[in-house]
């Protein structure tokens, strides 16, 4: 599980060894400027979601020894668009996606794209970085929160910076579920000079077909961070997921959900903070295990076909559904192919599909259709 | 290519043998009712919907002899939600979806999905029609009409009517071109009694791999039932096509286009009946021909990869804006089923897959990014 791509050009004009060793790639801020601006909390944050991307990717490779995850860094100027294919460019150049988060008029700043595809256990995963600044519209800064708090601007501009990690894990197996985890954090400064901000994120599973056991070690783990910090967060944040990846014209839920928060601003910006990275380290035990535990697993070509046409529901919700995705490929300039990068390498649609009652593919669609309580 | 189901059963209620022989299903509206208002344009529109069904099916099972299309009929009644696998069942109820058309709010109707799925020939083939009528709000009348005339309802409502014929043909070789039409027809009542209508439609065509002869052999023969019209309407509606069918987040067309209308009501109801008529009867010969010459041409591995990659450009542009599809999924009650039939068996999504150079692939791809003039 090395690392592809142009990281030692990258990494070049950074000289912080033990960082080097910590990231896939030189954060987008630079080392200097964050060891600069070391106290100010998004300066901790990308800090963090580096962390989290090399976590991640770390673990992920060391289980698909011969896969391989490309590193692709990019940062765009305002109002410009990428060429295709920059990976192998000297010095590529693009628009920081956002993953899931909201959308961003003309802004500055950068990225870091992992994608390991067609391995041995995981079909397509990918973990990517961005962080963003620059200035947003009233009308744009309004979107942002999903509660459509207004803001005060000077002259119409709002300065912002949005940062965040963002990843979905597509395994081969059918008895491997897919993962998705996204953390993210957003400054926003009004013409008074106060800031508002907010953190954002979530962890939720997507399985093929049901297994008890997972379901519940993956919520029990995502329940013990959440329960460091307020025994009200996991309920909320539980059911806040199983309403937002809600697929409306089936009916059903992507999968069996975990954690979801968005626009949270309180108690205060450090303990939001501190809540958000026990959630970030949660990814790993969470997912990790669950993986291990069935990417030896023996299946049917029936059970991989029941794979693909869940995989057909995931490319739904994404597209049709997801906040981020949505306005992602809507804002002029995004990179597309981070933003798509969720996107499973095969899926498939069958007219009429419908699992045989009490099969296993019937007990999963049920919990689909009814979301369970898997830790009290 | 024989026709499953229960239509014998739903066939036993009419008489006419001629009719029963000339269409999938029997018609939403009754064979009795529309010989009763045969002279109205909705009744003789419903049997060219019917006709253009039954032909294009037949035509394309007599290419895929081994497979057989799936009929289903479906009704639905003001505010119900059918259950699923509705097609064993005696009486299926569903809400007539209008495929591409704009959304309806509740209203009576019914429909005939007609698919073929996993052929020798067909990865794919959904012909749908659908004939929906009842009552819309204000609002939902003039988000109908593309142009967003409004319209004067009495006591908030109006009384309306929408029958279309759709229908996307995915095949399985990636040398035989995936090809789509859509012909529909609306009605409403304003307040005074005055009746205001309109028609839709079209036909594309979406290869793999450019062929320039059939490019050409199938605008040639949309533009030859276009000019037997007027002149003017072929060049309109070619590029309309080629605005419409356009993935904006790629900068690609879906595919090399065809004709695309919408919202047309002049010269005369009569005129542009005909026309529609005539665009209707090209379907078959504009790309049955195409089918016949490529269905037994040899492919690499390779040629399959790039058609699985394309049929996901597919699913990203009908998810994200093709605006029937879109309107459907948003319509309480719709058939979800007959929506999504448009969608392909399979799909790949590959992070940052470019073609090299002048390969066949980058070939496509440039006219899919710059549309070409095929006729004159």
């Amino acid at each position: 599980g090395a690392a592809r791509g142009p990281p030692a050009l990258a990494f070049a004009r950074e000289e912080d060894k033990e960082l080097r060793q910590r990231f896939m790639a030189p954060p987008v801020s630079g080392l200097r400027e964050l060891r600069r601006r070391r106290r100010e909390l998004r300066s901790r944050m990308e800090l963090l979601i580096m962390e989290t991307q090399a976590e991640v990717c770390r673990a992920l490779a060391a289980l698909d020894p011969g896969a391989s995850f490309a590193v692709d860094t990019w940062e765009r100027k305002e109002g410009t668009r990428e060429p295709r294919g920059e990976r192998r460019a000297a010095a590529p150049r693009a628009r920081a996606p956002l993953g899931d988060p909201a959308p961003v008029a003309l802004a500055g700043g950068g990225g870091i794209s992992c994608v390991l595809q067609d391995g041995e256990v995981f079909e397509k995963a990918g973990v990517n970085v961005s962080v963003v600044s620059g200035l947003l519209s009233e009308e744009a800064a309004r979107q942002m929160r999903s509660r459509g708090k207004s803001l005060k601007a000077k002259d119409g501009k709002l300065p912002f910076c949005a940062m965040g990690v963002s990843s979905v894990i597509h395994p081969k197996n059918p008895h491997v579920p897919t993962m998705h985890f996204n953390y993210r954090y957003f400054e926003i400064e009004e013409a008074d000079g106060t800031k508002q901000w907010w953190f954002g994120g979530g962890t939720d599973l997507t399985p093929t077909y049901l297994n008890e056991e997972d379901a519940i070690h993956f919520h029990k783990t995502l329940k013990e961070a959440c329960d460091k910090h307020d025994l009200k967060l996991y309920p909320k944040y539980k059911k806040w997921c199983d309403d937002y990846f809600y697929i409306k014209h089936r009916g059903e839920r992507r999968g069996i959900g975990g954690i979801f928060f968005d626009d949270v601003d309180s108690p205060s910006k450090e303990e939001v903070f501190q809540f958000v990275k026990s959630c970030a380290k949660a990814v790993v035990p969470c997912y990790i295990p669950i993986v291990k535990k069935h990417c030896h697993d023996s299946f049917t070509p029936e059970e991989k076909l029941w794979q693909q046409l869940r995989r057909g529901r995931y490319v739904e919700f994404n597209l049709i559904y997801d906040r981020g995705t949505k306005f992602g490929l809507l804002t002029p300039g995004s990179r597309i192919e981070s933003i798509l990068m969720s996107l499973p390498l095969t899926a498939r649609w069958e007219y009429m599909h419908t699992p045989p009652e009490s099969s296993k593919e019937a007990e999963i669609l049920e919990v689909l259709r009814n979301p369970k309580d898997w830790v009290h």
